[in-house]
């Protein structure tokens, strides 16, 4: 078997366990000895072994002279476990195979250079694109110090959220809304505007028939109008509140609980607000709208990724609302141009997914 | 070879005909005897001969005996040709593999039972949906006596058809206007409104690399306000203008010409207008819009398919118009329900197309 089949299946081992390793990255790893596997492992969530580790733990005596294939570079340093490259060192490892480089240009290469150091062979880039893609939200993370950012948008044929008379159950199928909780396993945060919060009262929890790791729910609100009885204040998953410095101490108590962190700032850039969520250790954040916060994001060009549910019908109206409101783009020049990515049939609707150009 | 493989390239040999048969329907023939093709054709222009007679007459004697694959039934009724049932007959050929019955419930199964009678095999139904996708438009024609209605829509991601300043030049790419032409070349007319005719002066025509036959332009004019100098009252291509009986015969005499026809109406409802295209002849209508046209015909309920191309970029802006304005629908309930049949990449863009569900 070839360097590709075992590593495809180390990176669909990582895949599956995407949306529980945050903020560390998806990681894979397969042992191979004498044309039989004999170890596998992926990182399952941060803090716990990483994907080598559980390998070699399966190999035991078998990893000596067998070759290690995994999905992410090995890590040099020490963090909350020892480095990974000397494990397969001192396992007596023969040959490693790697798909991704480490993200972070400061360390990226050391983990190479002390497996070769220790006389390993080693061969980096194999299925590279599709290990890369795997952590795009975390790569892009740690070289930009941003979370990477997601626009949902859940749409009728015409581009409209909702009909003239505000009414949005449902334009997309069950199974679109399916989808668009496995997305909310998979970020971090969500975040919406207040007029959503308010108008519509969503719980933003994931809703999965097998589980799923809640997102923190964000709550963009410059003037603290959000109701005390609000589900992202009351579900027991986390949330944060942004809202300005104008904000009296009174109105913050109100609100801020053991759950609910209320984040005060001088005003509600996207650039401050995804700043405070990187230093809040949220690495990928999912952005659900309504239309104005959409423009918001789209227009301050800090966003990554855009996935379109697009159910079946026609709504129309001048005074329906469209999934980007706001004030929207002067001139075509100025549009953030996007690079389809994959475009599939979801039940009876349409899931298109588009990553930015310049961003990539 | 199975039938279904003969039959296949038969529909193959009508669907290259797609644009040039109207208001005949496509059809394409193959007789095929002791192994080997002997006959091909395919109806290429309404009064000329239907595609049995192009393969009869490559096959000669070689007919008798011979196997004869259909997309159509064949027809038993004189009407510019002489009926295709008889010269079937006449032939000597001792099978007929047909697809599509006839649409017209008053003649449907007589071919059929012409050829029985005369001791000629006969079965049908083979491929029989492709065969029917073919002519769909065609047969709706028939069957409802209005012509098939297909809406364009050309929009960024969030549905919007222009900047907030009416910059439109352009959304889509060049392979999806391309495509878009060829939708001109296979329709029989193309409808814009009013407003869409003097704010963009399109012409309206196909420009295809390799030609293609201009479609009848018309252009909904309730007032008769379109100016002399409109490229669609200059081109070479034919023009229906539909005005009300309260504009003047002045005003009639002013637009009218050898290739413009002027038809004035009690009122511009959208049955009345599909009444008056049938009557001339007119199969088929492309809609290109604006908004406001767009949101007519779906809120009459009068259209069949949806063709819509999306460009990977997003403009936003509650003032930038969307692919379906006007009052739009009053609940979700209300909405057309469609059927996506078939989703693709086209350059950087996406081309959907959707049937409506109770009008198939």
């Amino acid at each position: 078997m070839s360097h590709d089949t075992y590593m495809q299946v180390a990176i669909d081992l990582a895949s599956i366990t995407h949306g529980q390793t945050s903020p560390n990255p998806l990681v894979g790893c397969i042992i191979v000895k004498n044309g039989e596997v004999v170890g596998m492992g992926a990182h399952l969530k941060a803090g716990m072994e990483h994907a080598e580790r559980h390998a070699l733990a399966m190999a035991k005596e078998k990893a000596k002279g067998a070759t290690l294939y995994c999905t992410l570079e090995p890590c040099s340093h020490t963090g909350r476990t020892s480095p990974c490259a000397d494990a397969i060192v001192d396992a007596g490892v023969a040959k490693v195979i790697i798909a991704s480089d480490d993200p972070n240009p400061k360390v990226a290469g050391n983990g190479i250079k002390r497996l070769r150091d220790a006389g390993i062979e080693v061969i980096s880039g194999v299925l590279k694109e599709k290990a890369d893609e795997l952590n795009h939200g975390f790569f892009y993370h740690v070289m930009n110090k941003k979370p990477f950012v997601t626009l949902k948008m859940a749409t009728s044929i015409d581009g409209k959220i909702a009909t003239k008379h505000n009414e949005s159950k449902w334009i997309t199928s069950e199974e679109a809304r399916l989808d668009g909780h496995k997305l909310r396993h998979q970020h971090d945060a969500i975040l919406v505007g207040i007029e959503t919060a308010i108008k519509d009262d969503p719980s933003l929890t994931t809703r999965l028939p097998e589980g799923g790791k809640n997102p923190i729910r964000v709550v963009l609100d410059r003037t603290l109008r959000i109701s005390e009885d609000a589900k992202v204040l009351n579900d027991d998953a986390p949330s944060i509140i942004f809202t300005t410095n104008d904000v009296s101490e009174q109105k913050v108590e109100r609100v801020k609980s053991k759950t609910t962190l209320v984040i005060q700032l001088e005003e509600l850039s996207i650039d401050a607000i995804l700043h405070s969520l990187y230093k809040n250790n949220v690495t990928s954040v999912l952005i659900e709208g309504g239309g104005t916060i959409h423009d918001s994001f789209i227009r301050s060009g800090y966003f990554n990724q855009v996935i379109h549910y697009q159910a079946p019908l026609l709504i129309g109206g001048r005074e329906a609302p469209s999934a980007v409101s706001g004030t929207g783009i002067e001139a075509l020049n100025d549009a953030p141009r996007l690079k389809l990515v994959s475009v599939d049939q979801i039940g009876p609707d349409i899931k298109a997914v588009y990553m930015r150009e310049e961003e990539r």
